[in-house]
């Protein structure tokens, strides 16, 4: 195999075959395949696309690149959902308990936030005392006595990936929808993951702008899983405004117990982490069908059974779960600004990605993967997308700790107001099975 | 400027800025840009292409990364020729000496050998003891007194074009029209060229197979030179078999000198080689029309001028130039093999490439830089495209020193004979001006 004849194929428009992808792949762990050479290999995948059966032989080389999750001691398929991610995304703190109390094993990775997104373990870490980054046996008893597991990745997981990853995030060959196809499988497959559900979000707040995008990624990664045996579902969400009331760690979590006790059932975050829930009880064979899951869900959270199932899996690995009732245990602001609507109107959008970026400057998220965060500052938005505000009424609250953000008034012109109503549109666009 | 946007936008099929490519340029010559940045770019251009503008950039920024030559203390508008290149092609040991004799200053740049393909300077290397890597004083010195030079591009010229090309040596970015372009047009003008002919060879046995390809690159290549203010024209020239009954270094000297002396007037190396002299002069405004220029050619070759300039450059330089007149001073082969006709036929094709490699092997040629060279060896061809051969009569002889080349008779293969003549097939297959 010479590196050159790879670049030449994948140059020319040909089909890479799996030996091919393999010896890249191992020449990327081992180091012997030089940076350049990956280089203009990605670029030519991002020209030249890679078919799904060349897809599937990158994700599985980059999930074998590294160790893997052996989860066969728990019994049961085990579901984990992936989504592309925006701002106020506190989904898996929802749906992760849900699950796991309809009795399917829900075994999940999660990310750091980096930029104006934030990220699910940091949002876990908001909870005092609880670990983050589970060693594999911990992972594992998790599992077996709650049923859910959130944990870091780790090192170990597809270092190929991380190898890949920072090389494409220095060469603009981040955006190809094969690469961030084996990128995300890799990792779920190499965690354990059986069953999967993913939220593919399109809009003005996500990564893919138009639905086209967002459905030509699902496609891929519901290909991919599925020529690989995986039972896979992905859902096409719209992501006009920052998902639900808060952005920022703790206040993600308070919003998070909010929702597991049966508060804004009407909001879209709620709607939108049910739906994800009764399809990873589909998925993972705990519901025959969609009714059946969303029934099952709407049990555990008028039982209580979903809470309770998060505040076992934050006492079991070390956390305090009385911060779950007493949300003075969580890590608190300091000051608190009201952001006004300087006339009446609508709101039509929220712009998450300003929200976010604010967010960051406060001490919510981290410019560099180095930066300390602080846990207990965000902002806390009053008028969702839809609703009617007077002028001098509340649009958010700034909750700031001991770093400056923004001028808080100048968040309102985040806010879009318009003397009509929006249009309903509806927050799930398309699916893909 | 950060690396990363110039990737992105030419990735999304924008524009670079002339800004941008020389701050590109300069980091790859102070080493700043790492090579996986480069290598990404430069597959990207593969993709996207360039515009005239872009790549009059890069040559000009490329041109600039090293040492130039000032050839202003010789009078005259200097001209250059180059060549796409092929098995045979002898091309400036001839032209050179008939441009310089007819009064315009001919200052020419020259490659080594690799693989299947010869290099001028290893052809000029088989006169004994002539200076083939010439100091900037030499050039201009012989430029002056005999209105010719020749030297092996110094390591000092367009230092960024050897950097990049160690790269697309290795990722598969040679093929691309933009970046074939600015990597001659940077050596020719840090060469000090002012007028320009190319020779741009299409067929079987050429770089670029198809005409189409050709024209594509002749026309980049024209266009970058105009805009920068150069006289230039492109001839379109079919390559189908080896050029002239020469292959290796010695042997290509004696046939260079055939010509030079008037023999083998009807050949298409005497003809393509007549045919660009004459418009090197009109380029060079040593003649005011094609006719003319090409009768000035017809005089020296007549009156022998021209070989006597090749003679004084050759003496100039230190060469020995009884050698030109006594070929049995120029190095030798110790066997000589005949290869013959295993049946009737007429000659359709001969493959240059097979051929070439087989001289390579002999030691006319190099697989590696540092490979040593036997000048005495190669290959003569007894019976061109178009000649009717019968079963026995010699195709061509093997002449070898002490390496092993291919079993002779097996380079029969090489020659395509059928029952029929060929059709005529003209040399000339367009020209861009």
């Amino acid at each position: 195999m010479r590196m050159y004849d790879l670049i030449y194929r994948k140059k020319t428009g040909g089909e890479l075959d799996e030996d091919q992808i393999r010896a890249w792949i191992q020449g990327v762990t081992d180091g012997s395949v030089p940076p350049e050479q990956s280089s203009a290999l990605l670029m030519a995948i991002c020209w030249r696309g890679m078919s799904t059966a060349e897809t599937l032989a990158l994700t599985l080389a980059m999930r074998d690149s590294g160790a893997r999750l052996d989860l066969s001691s728990v019994p049961g398929l085990k579901v984990d959902k992936h989504s592309t991610g925006g701002v106020g995304d506190k989904t898996t703190l929802i749906l992760g308990p849900i699950v796991a109390a309809c009795g399917v094993p829900c075994a999940m990775f999660s990310g750091r936030g980096l930029g104006h997104t934030g990220g699910t373990v940091d949002k876990f870490s908001a909870i005092p005392g609880l670990k983050v980054e589970l060693a594999e046996a911990e992972f594992i008893r998790s599992l077996k006595e709650t049923r859910f597991a959130n944990s870091a990745q780790t090192a170990a997981i597809a270092p190929a990936d991380r190898r890949l990853y920072a090389l494409r995030d220095v060469t603009a060959t981040v955006e190809s929808i094969p690469l961030i196809t084996a990128s995300i499988m890799s990792k779920k497959l190499a965690g354990g993951a059986e069953a999967l559900v993913l939220d593919v979000k399109c809009g003005s707040a996500a990564f893919m702008k138009s639905k086209e995008e967002a459905e030509a990624l699902a496609r891929s990664m519901v290909a991919v899983g599925k020529a690989h045996g995986m039972a896979i579902k992905a859902l096409l969400t719209r992501m006009e405004e920052p998902l639900g009331w808060a952005i920022g760690n703790a206040l993600e979590v308070m919003e998070s117990v909010e929702i597991l006790c049966g508060e804004h059932e009407d909001s879209v975050l709620a709607q939108l982490s049910f739906r994800l829930a009764a399809e990873m009880l589909v998925a993972g064979g705990g519901a025959t069908s969609l009714a059946e899951g969303e029934a099952k869900v709407a049990g555990v959270i008028a039982s209580g059974a979903a809470l309770d199932t998060l505040k076992r899996f934050v006492a079991l690995n070390g956390g305090d779960a009385r911060a779950l009732e007493d949300f003075t245990r969580l890590p608190q602001p300091i000051h608190e600004e009201v952001v006004t609507a300087d006339r009446d109107g609508f709101v039509t959008a929220i712009d998450g990605r300003s929200l976010g970026l604010a967010a960051m400057e406060l001490g919510a998220g981290r410019k560099d993967l180095s930066d300390p965060l602080d846990l207990g500052v965000g902002l806390r938005i009053h008028a969702p997308v839809g609703r009617f505000v007077k002028k001098n009424e509340p649009l958010l609250s700034v909750l700031s700790g001991g770093r400056f953000g923004p001028e808080p008034q100048t968040l309102a012109s985040a806010f879009s107001l318009s003397p009509q109503a929006p249009p309903e549109n509806p927050w799930l666009v398309g699916q893909i099975a």
